[in-house]
């Protein structure tokens, strides 16, 4: 892991770019916090410079709370190297979408098993390399859209004890046996009205996983409409879990 | 309405016992505000001295944010005269659950809608009689049980202006129209697993409300199971709504 850059915000929540390996990234850490602080993974749809009005924003509630707050790059997004295959996937559910007709299954598993396959290890790696910084500690939770890969990293990653999920995505129905085998505490974020997702896939996914404490917050509104109390709900939830 | 009773509880909240007519209810109003206060009327499904524990822990939480709160006895409840068509469909819901059998439309509309139609004008002679207090101002929020009557109530009552439902009753088809005329701010309290309540006639209820702003909050566990977190985010609601 390389900082590449440094920046104070004015709330003095402290800024690095970084890279690992090829795999840009950023984290913030609180401005007065004692160490070693609590970790949020911060997951996003891909496009690192698109989302960072919102990754900031997220990362400035977190570190409030006295979190430290990290995100990468998400694989075939940003200034990586795009993977033909998924963008031959996103074309095809773009179209489906547009046209109003059902996405197929195929097209689903297509798009987001591959996402998945390849993002887990990067965040494994990834908080690898956070915890091994001396200002960061622990619990660690993971916040985020992309619900198929918080949900296969709340099955295979112990170190994280809490998770809020996004559920804004298309999940392929094999996630539903992975769902099943999670057992951390879930808060689970729903877009009543989100185009970019099945209502019904959503409150059954949220059926499926296994955690004996979760909850499910459904708001008004589009895929980009969550309420500002919605969010800190979320906060709430970590305030319990990783304190 | 005539004050029969008042004590002081060790937080300092008053707590008034008052009749209105033949209805006996409960005010608590908070220690220190500045009056005047807004109001939280408590819904709860009948039997006041049973239910007591629990509408004094939610005074106590409403009086801490510096609401009062009020509630009265439900028809045919408590120490009210019984109705034996409501025995008798109460009765009726009662050996359908426990044989397992689907309760019919037939049952509950025979249950509800007599107890809606009496209760709300009920709620509303109350809430003449509550907002004629010097010390109790508003605005008016309802929170609360038998989800039809709070329904109601948000639809005819104009001086209720946000609403905690609690999705845990069954609720007449014809409910569903008046759900589409409500326009005031919700906050929709689901038990996933309640026995008392169907989950998708609660997600379809949910759906209808006309209300630009709702959200719905699931949590894990039975009827009464319903975390302290839970209330404590219904609290902040009514602090979004009602100062």
């Amino acid at each position: 892991m390389q900082f590449t850059s440094e920046q104070r915000l004015d709330d003095g929540v402290l800024e690095r770019e970084f890279t690992l390996g090829e795999i840009p990234g950023i984290l913030w850490t609180p401005g007065s916090a004692s160490t070693p602080t609590p970790l949020i993974l911060m997951g996003h749809p891909g496009g690192l410079h698109m989302m960072y009005p919102r990754l900031v924003a997220r990362a400035r509630h977190a570190a409030a709370e006295g979190f430290a707050a990290a995100t990468i790059e998400g694989p075939g997004s940003g200034e990586r190297p795009r993977s033909a295959t998924a963008e031959q996937a996103r074309a095809d559910l773009r179209r489906a979408v547009e046209a109003g007709e059902p996405v197929t299954d195929e097209i689903v598993d297509r798009l987001v098993l591959p996402l998945v396959d390849k993002a887990v290890p990067e965040w494994r790696a990834a908080l690898d390399a956070l915890l091994a910084l001396p200002e960061i500690g622990g619990p660690v939770g993971y916040s985020g859209g992309v619900i198929s890969v918080g949900t296969r990293l709340a099955v295979v990653e112990p170190r994280i004890s809490a998770a809020v999920l996004f559920a804004g995505s298309f999940v392929p129905r094999t996630m539903f046996d992975e769902a099943r085998q999670v057992t951390i505490p879930l808060h689970v974020l729903l877009q009543w009205d989100d185009e970019g997702n099945g209502r019904q896939m959503a409150l059954d996914l949220f059926d499926a996983f296994g955690s004996k404490e979760k909850t499910l917050h459904a708001n008004m509104g589009g895929h980009t409409g969550v309420p500002q109390y919605a969010g800190e709900e979320a906060n709430r939830f970590f305030a319990r879990h990783l304190k």
